[in-house]
C-alpha cells in the first residue's frame, strides 16, 4: 500500500446560515480552497461526502454535480455516505484510492446544506440516521437517544451536568478563536445550565447547531506529496479506521460505551503504529456534549467512567494534556453533517502545519479525528502526522 | 496494485414489487447468497450502494444498518451513491480497497426499496439524480429527459420508434430465461408500439419499472482467491473506470452522446489493455430503450448513429455478434436503481461461469458492464474476464 499525505486544505471563510450559498456552491467553495492551497492545476479523481441531500436539497448524485459545478465534467466522481460520518468516510474511500495506485491526486470533502430544508424539516432528515423502523417510527430524536445515553453515563459513573456543560465552556472558549466557526461566543456553566432543556438532561447549549457548510482536502501519493511540498511540513494519515455498531440504540449492550469509536481507532492506531499516548491533540465528533465525554473515553485518553471531569478539569483545554476540538468542534464550528469528519482533517492539518494561529497546539506532531454517524453506529478516524 | 477476484455474487430469487420484503431483508438477502456463494465464513469490510433510501424509505446510514442486520456490527461498512450507477460505484470502491492491500475479502452490493415509498413518490424521488435547481424546478421527468435525447437521435440519425421497441423485444426475450427477472414475459413490436406514450416518443414498454430488489458480490485479493477457487472458473476485475459528464442535459453540447460512458469505458478498456473487439457480451443501463441503444455507441461496439440498427439485425441478441442485456436488462429483469450496477456484475460472472442456463453466451471469456446515472451525469464500466 502506498503512503498517502494530504497537501490541501479547504473551507467556507465561515460557517452558519449560510443562505446565499446552494449545496453546490458551498462544496465548490472549500474544494477550489483546498485545490488551490494544494498548488495542484487538476484532480484525477474526487469524493464527495454527504448524509442526506436528497431530504435536505432534493438533491442526490452528488459527484456528478459537484464534478460539474468545479468546471470537471468527465471527473470520476462518487458520493459517500455514512450518516453524520460521511465526510470522514469520503476521505477513507479517496485514501484507498490513491493508496491502491490508482489516482495520485484525489480530491475528498463533505457538504450539508441543512437550512434551506422543505418538507418535514431538519428533525425528521437527521432522524434518518437513526433505524427508521425500530427507532424513529417510535418518535425517537437525535437529542433524545443522547439524552438516554447521558443519562446511563450519569447514573453509572456520577457524570453530571456541570460536567456536561463543561465540554460547552470548552469548545465554545477554543471556537472564539476560529474564524471559521458559526458560534464564536464563549458561553459560561451557568448559561449552559440555564438555556432550555431539549431533551433531559441536555439543555440547547449541549447541542450542536444546524449549519451550512462544507469542507475538503485533497490527497496524494507521498511520492508526488514530497515533489509538491516546498518548505511547508507535509502531513501523512498514518491511519485509517471505521466501524459500525448497531443502528438502533437499544440493540447495544451497554448504552454509553461507543464500541464502533473503539475499533475504527483500535485500526487506525494499530495501522500508524502509535496509541493514545503517543497523540498531541484530538477533533472528536461532539454533536452533544455527552458524546465528547463517551469519545474520549473509546479513544482511551481517560479511562471509563473519566470522561465527565477531563473538560471540568482542563485535561482537554488548548494547554492541557490532550486537547480536544481546537477548532470548536461541532458545538461551536458547526456541523453540517456531511462535512464535518472532512473539516475535522483540515482542523488536523492547520494544527500540524502550524498554521493554527490563536488555537494552536504548541509542538504538534500527531492528531487523531474521530467522525461518528447517529449515536455511533459507524465511526470513521484517522490519525495524522508530520513526516 | 493488487488483482482482485469476484468469488461470490447473490440476488435475490425474483425481483419485483416485493411487499413481504423491505430495504434491510432486501440487502442481507442479496449479501448472504453472494458470501454462500464464495464460501467465505467473514467478510473484512463492506459498500452497499443506494441511490436515495432517504426518500424511499426514510433511512440513511445504510453501513451500519446494513452490518447490523448481516449480523456483524462492528465491520466497516460505507455507503456509496452515484444515482442509479450506485451499485457500480460501491464495487469501485471496493475494488479500491482490496487492490490498495487494506483488505483481503469486501462484500459490494446495492440496493433500492421502491415500492413503499410516501411522500411526492418514486417520480420525485427518482428526480433528485437530475439537477435539482436547473431541471427538477421546471417539471422535468427522466423519462421527459430520455426522450429528448431519443428526439435527438432520431432526427439526426434516422433512429425510429421500431429501433427502440427491438430494444425492448430483446430484452424481454433474454428476461424471460432469468428466473429473477421482474417482468420476464415475450413483447413485440406492436405491443411496444401499442403501449400507453409515457414521453413522447417513449412508450411505457420503453422504459425500465420501479422495482424492489438488491445485488452484491464478494471481492477478494486474486492470491486468496485463487486457493479458495476450487475446481470453479475464477473471474477478475480485468479494468475499472469511472467519469462524470454534466448533471443537466441541457448543458451538454450533444444530447444523445453519453461522454461519461465513452470516457469510463476508455479508462476500463485500458487498464484490461482489450478494447471493444475483445468482448464477448455486456450488460448495459438500458433503463430506457433509447439508452441501450446510445451506450452500445459510447462503448464503441457500433458506429455513432448506428446504435438503432442493432437491436433490430440480431447484433445484440444472444447467438448475435455481441449479446447485450442477457440477463434482460434494466427493462425486463428490473431496475431497483442502487442494486443495478451490482446485478450487471452478478450477470457478467455468471455468464463466465458458464452458469447462465438458457441464456449462456457461448465460450463467454471476458464481458463489460456499463452503470449510469441520471442522463449519464455518471457511468461505471468494468471489464471482467475468466482467469
Amino acid at each position: 500500500m502506498r503512503d498517502v499525505a494530504i497537501i490541501g486544505v479547504g473551507l467556507n471563510p465561515k460557517w452558519g446560515e449560510l443562505w446565499d450559498k446552494s449545496l453546490r456552491t458551498l462544496f465548490a467553495e472549500a474544494a477550489l480552497a483546498a485545490i488551490e492551497d494544494a498548488g495542484v492545476d487538476h484532480v484525477d479523481s474526487m469524493y464527495v461526502g454527504c448524509m442526506t441531500s436528497g431530504l435536505f436539497a432534493g438533491q442526490e448524485h452528488l459527484g456528478s454535480l459537484m464534478a460539474d459545478y468545479l468546471g470537471q465534467p468527465g471527473l470520476p466522481a462518487t458520493r459517500v455516505e455514512s450518516a453524520c460520518a460521511s465526510g470522514g468516510a469520503a476521505v477513507r474511500s479517496a485514501f484507498y484510492e490513491v493508496a491502491s495506485g490508482a489516482s495520485d491526486i484525489v480530491l475528498a470533502g463533505g457538504v450539508e446544506k441543512m437550512t434551506d430544508v422543505g418538507g418535514d424539516g431538519a428533525t425528521y432528515a437527521l432522524s434518518t440516521a437513526a433505524d427508521a423502523d425500530y427507532e424513529v417510527y417510535h418518535g425517537v430524536t437525535f437529542p433524545a437517544l443522547y439524552a438516554m445515553m447521558a443519562v446511563d453515563h450519569m447514573n453509572r459513573f456520577g457524570t453530571t451536568s456541570e460536567d456536561l456543560a463543561n465540554v460547552a465552556v470548552k469548545n465554545h472558549n477554543h471556537g472564539s478563536m476560529n474564524p471559521a466557526a458559526q458560534y464564536p461566543f464563549e458561553v459560561t456553566v451557568e448559561q449552559v445550565l440555564g438555556s432550555v432543556m431539549v431533551a433531559d438532561p441536555l439543555h440547547i447549549l449541549d447541542c450542536s447547531p444546524i449549519t451550512d457548510g462544507a469542507a475538503a482536502v485533497v490527497l496524494c501519493s507521498m511520492d508526488k506529496a514530497k515533489e509538491l511540498a516546498g518548505d511547508r511540513p507535509l502531513v501523512k494519515i498514518a491511519g485509517v479506521g471505521a466501524a459500525t455498531d448497531t443502528i438502533a440504540l437499544h440493540q447495544r449492550p451497554d448504552l454509553s460505551w461507543l464500541g464502533s469509536t473503539e475499533k475504527a481507532a483500535k485500526t487506525a492506531f494499530e495501522m500508524a503504529g502509535v496509541g493514545p499516548d503517543d497523540i498531541d491533540f484530538a477533533e472528536v465528533h461532539d454533536c452533544f456534549t455527552i458524546a465528547e465525554i463517551m469519545v474520549i473515553e473509546a479513544l482511551g485518553f481517560v479511562e471509563r467512567g473519566k470522561g465527565g471531569a477531563a473538560a471540568r478539569d482542563g485535561l482537554t483545554a488548548l494547554g492541557g494534556k490532550i486537547p480536544v476540538n481546537t477548532s470548536g468542534g461541532l458545538k461551536s464550528k458547526g456541523h453540517p453533517v456531511g462535512a464535518t469528519g472532512a473539516a475535522q482533517i483540515v482542523e488536523g492539518v492547520t494544527q500540524l502545519r502550524g498554521e493554527a494561529g490563536d488555537r494552536q497546539v504548541e509542538g504538534a506532531r500527531r492528531g487523531i479525528t474521530q467522525n461518528m454517524g447517529g449515536t455511533g453506529g459507524s465511526s470513521v478516524v484517522h490519525v495524522l502526522e508530520v513526516v
